[in-house]
């Protein structure tokens, strides 16, 4: 099954999108909003698993999908945590950074607070009000939680996910050592995140849906050049049910929590930090990453942070190349 | 005006309650939930504060209000931002952990990020899992904005100040150390936060509320002794409006975002770092300032943090002794 908002009031107005993404049907009458479906999902689930099937079989009347016209499927949240799965991109900020990689983040994985009034939609601009604050996208895999009893396993904790989707986590480049300087995260250097048009159930996933681990390339082109194909089944350290058991582990998490991967992040074969799209690569899906392997190569950044103007898109396909989320593709403007 | 929840649902049910908080009046006829209140503040406003005053001329049946009976005044938000305005304590705080104070703390808000998707009520227990995790309560004021535009100053930001309230911001100090080493904030060193009763408009606090700041002592008790005094509108280095615009600088605040004052803390008149209560100062808002203030006389901590069966109260009361927001007034239990 696969759901969406359409932009109303401050919560949007939930719809069921068909498996292809070209049609949808008004769920509104089932429950108005898709944090209302998340706050009492055994009793909706059904009846929106039964609206999806008739949607996918045209036996009620359907209107045209565009992922355009979505916001984001939580247009607010009451929790965005991130973890940073992948612990290669973390090891290469690092670096970017001049900060050494302690050998305990292999093991404990790293997660921050983020804001979650205002979640972004995937057409919405990134709005940049300062170029000099290194504006970054983060392409990331999400997961949306049910209520989670504090002490979770990993293992029970993986029965409580109940959407997938993608995120663009836009970060500020410029602005993180200062903060992270002060120890207590990220408030100015994290602005607000841009959300796929449509979160997914596990269950729609198939295969590649596995112990808490989406397997397909995340495609993320830069002002629309290949700049990232990263296979988020590789190297994520931490699976999702580990990032929620570990944000469970002194409080329980509410219904409607959406939980990052971290920025998807993939070595080459032969160990190296990676290579470009363009050198053969799987490239990166972030810019600092690649700015870092500039540097390593070279002694210096070359790709530029995210200007006014920049596009940015970011999608998952499946095996048989149908768009699975849909599209995160926007541009940077000038607020 | 004087606004609570009564437990409903997952949001509560909007009352109004009177300056003695001694009655109330149900206003969910005129809007279900607080946080449905600030979605369209000037729209509902005027309607409860009419509400407010009948109930005050006990023009309009009234019934008993019970604080105990109270939910958080928003049982679960979109956003809780915690400032550290009162820089004393986190130069003690950062003292017993071995830390230095960076110069720039006294001129650049330190803020983190907290979960917002389970707040709870004054009465409601703290649960605790492990007693070696460190409890200790953190006893400050708090502000609920309205939506706030990206790039606001100071001065503006205060225009957007809904509500005053309370807070026990509980921290897990054993597990803070580990966390922050790792750079990216609080996650499990801070579970759920607890909430007076009562949220206050600022027009309703008279000349305490003056420049973002509010001018009364916070009364912390431990185990029905006082152990905390101290000013609230004394030493804050960083008032409320600082605050909403350090969190602003990089993105919008919706409605409905908490943010919090830090731990309110007072140096001692002669300059040093404050007295116990019992020693005529005027005490600690949290467990960790008390033992650091130890550690300095007899190079050790003596006061344990919190144990299983120990008790908080938070209230501050006006120039006549009445209590503003009710009183936070809780157990620590296993869960």
């Amino acid at each position: 099954m696969k759901l969406a908002s359409l932009p109303q009031g401050r919560d949007g107005r939930l719809i069921v999108v068909s498996a292809d993404l070209a049609w949808y049907a008004d769920a509104d009458h089932i429950v108005p909003t898709l944090q209302g479906a998340l706050d009492d999902w055994d009793r909706h689930q059904p009846a929106l698993a039964a609206l999806s099937t008739e949607l996918e079989h045209e036996a009620i009347p359907r209107k045209r999908f565009h992922e355009r016209e979505a916001a984001a499927p939580l247009p607010r949240a009451f929790q965005w945590a991130d973890g940073s799965a992948y612990v290669n991109h973390v090891e290469l900020v690092r670096q970017a950074r001049g900060a050494e990689l302690p050998a305990s983040f292999w093991t404990d994985p790293l997660m921050y607070q983020g804001g979650s009034d205002d979640m972004r939609g995937a057409r919405d601009p990134i709005t940049l009000a300062d170029e000099a604050w290194g504006c970054d996208m983060e392409a990331e895999i999400v997961v949306v939680t049910g209520d989670v009893p504090q002490g979770v396993s990993r293992e029970d904790a993986l029965k409580h996910v109940r959407l997938v989707g993608l995120v663009n986590d836009v970060s500020l480049r410029n602005l993180i050592p200062g903060e992270l300087s002060k120890g207590f995260g990220f408030v100015q250097s994290k602005p607000a995140c841009h959300f796929s048009p449509v979160f997914v159930t596990p269950d729609a996933l198939g295969d590649a849906w596995a112990d808490g681990k989406l397997s397909h390339p995340l495609m993320v082109d830069l002002n629309e050049e290949p700049f990232g194909r990263a296979e988020a089944g590789e190297e994520m350290t931490f699976d999702f049910g580990t990032l929620i058991a570990h944000l469970a582990k002194t409080r329980r998490v509410g219904a409607g929590s959406i939980i990052g991967s971290g920025t998807v992040s993939n070595r080459d074969p032969d160990g190296s930090p990676g290579r470009p799209v363009g050198g053969g690569g799987r490239g990166y899906s972030c810019i600092a990453e690649q700015r870092m392997i500039e540097t390593i190569a070279s002694g210096e950044a070359k790709t530029p942070f995210l200007r006014w103007g920049d596009t940015v898109r970011i999608e998952m396909r499946d095996g048989d190349g149908h768009s699975i989320f849909g599209a995160i593709d926007h541009q940077v403007v000038k607020p």
